[in-house]
């Protein structure tokens, strides 16, 4: 069967109550589009352990800062779509920002309810550079999973702050479903999969690389014994292109998010550089 | 068959799951307990337009300020009980608040996930007065909705910020389900049912009685053609008891929730007073 592209919540709404009345498992991947390896990987994991899946495919506005990228962030919306056909997804959800929110709506929190992620998990890492970014995210998501009521839902690690701040709403919130973590996808030669690696000019996406380089420099050190957090900051930085600007580069513990000093088994060490306009994230997860 | 009291919410959860198997319409009542005949006529509608109904008996500390009501709010879970027996709900669930929240929690907003209703529906009416109360509420009933699924969710008609603040945000989340308003109920010399009143003195409940009279005056006046806030204000304070400290009284669209001028059908006349150390509201919709 192909795959549907939806525009509407009522007619996700009554596809999925089909398939509720005959006990389906329903599958969430909540994406931005713009799709690459990296969100082929949720969505083929989704349909390994799903009956149906859904791929959305919504560039959230309110998660987007005023200087940020919104408008220009890449639309590719027949492209996905395809991508979603080959893997098998049965629907992919396209909605507008004004089927999500209305019309002329104001946006900002005066007008429309918000679902606020606690302070201590959102004012670091990406949090800080994004004020308002992780309300936004959260609001989206359990908006997304009201409309699609999946059994999983389907988030990368490399948005590791967000997929933490999402399992800890849902445990909070007591939402009737599980959150799936997948792994990192990463270019042949180490770079993160993401939809803004489009933005880079050849020279940047060159100087992007030592991003991942110095993660993984980080686990090379830390697998030869070596657990001082300063002495692996002080490395990564080293390896780092210098025309990168660092925005962070933290070890935090993978469960309690957590900064630690002491790297061990399970400290996630995340990153955030700007590369001209442009925003990247990485980290990996040691031990 | 009996109603069946339940603490923990994995056991509401096996229970809702039977009966979604089964297509049941499930209703929820949410309460803090201490129920009366408003509560009862909540109940009653449930089980009017429902299979089976969940009647919730939880003091939500989160919707409560440090100088508020909390510990001496009225307990009466065996009565309580017997009331959702008499009526013929199918569950009472009344978690502890470390069940809700979980142990040693810090409940503030920098450790749990909240639902922030929009701040212009919140900064006026009891919101004014009872800073972080709406937060509290949408966060507890967001996670009751999502323990409970119900179809069908009963609101008193006397908490009209909050039924509206409630719609709002099932609206704004796409949360599946509906809200049901439900009309105020009178004692017989017409003070709106509220588990508060419990606290008053006999001289306090007599000053009481004048919320009422001072709402059914505005009535009076506004069935005679009187339209002007202004002079239906007057009147209504008139009417006041003097041993009251009035909080607010507001002329309201009941559709928008704005402040009117000009008095029509659908305005929302609404009331709060402190009596001592007790704060009661009552409000009226005209027409």
């Amino acid at each position: 069967m192909s795959v549907i592209l939806l525009n509407h919540i009522d007619e996700v709404k009554s596809n999925i109550k089909e398939w509720k009345k005959d006990n389906l498992k329903v599958g969430l991947v909540p994406t931005m589009g713009a799709l690459h390896a990296g969100h082929a990987s949720l969505i083929k994991k989704a349909k390994a352990m799903c009956d149906k899946v859904v791929v959305s495919v919504f560039v959230n506005p309110v998660q987007f800062g005023p200087n940020e990228d919104y408008d220009k962030y890449p639309r590719t919306i027949e492209k996905d779509k395809q991508l979603c056909e080959e893997i098998g997804a049965d629907i992919v959800f396209a909605p507008s920002a004004k089927e999500m929110y209305g019309e002329n709506v104001n946006l900002s929190n005066t007008e429309l309810t918000y679902v606020c992620p606690p302070y201590n998990y959102i004012d670091c890492l990406c949090g800080k550079s994004r004020p308002g970014h992780f309300d936004g995210v959260a609001t989206v998501v359990t908006k997304l999973f009201n409309i699609v009521q999946p059994d999983f839902a389907f988030f990368g690690q490399k948005d590791a702050q967000q997929l933490f701040i999402i399992k800890k709403m849902v445990k909070d919130l007591n939402m009737n479903l599980e959150i799936i973590p997948c792994p990192i996808v990463r270019e042949s030669d180490g770079l993160a999969m993401s939809s803004r690696n489009s933005y880079l000019s050849i020279e940047e996406r060159k100087s992007a690389l030592s991003i991942s380089k110095a993660l993984f420099e980080v686990e090379k050190l830390y697998n030869k014994g070596i657990t001082d957090s300063n002495i692996l900051f002080d490395t990564a930085v080293s390896v780092l292109d210098k025309k990168l600007e660092l925005d962070y580069l933290e070890f935090r513990d993978f469960n309690t998010f957590e900064k630690v000093d002491k790297i061990s088994k399970n400290t996630l060490t995340a990153i955030a550089v700007k590369i001209g306009k442009t925003r990247l994230i990485d980290n990996i997860i040691l031990g």
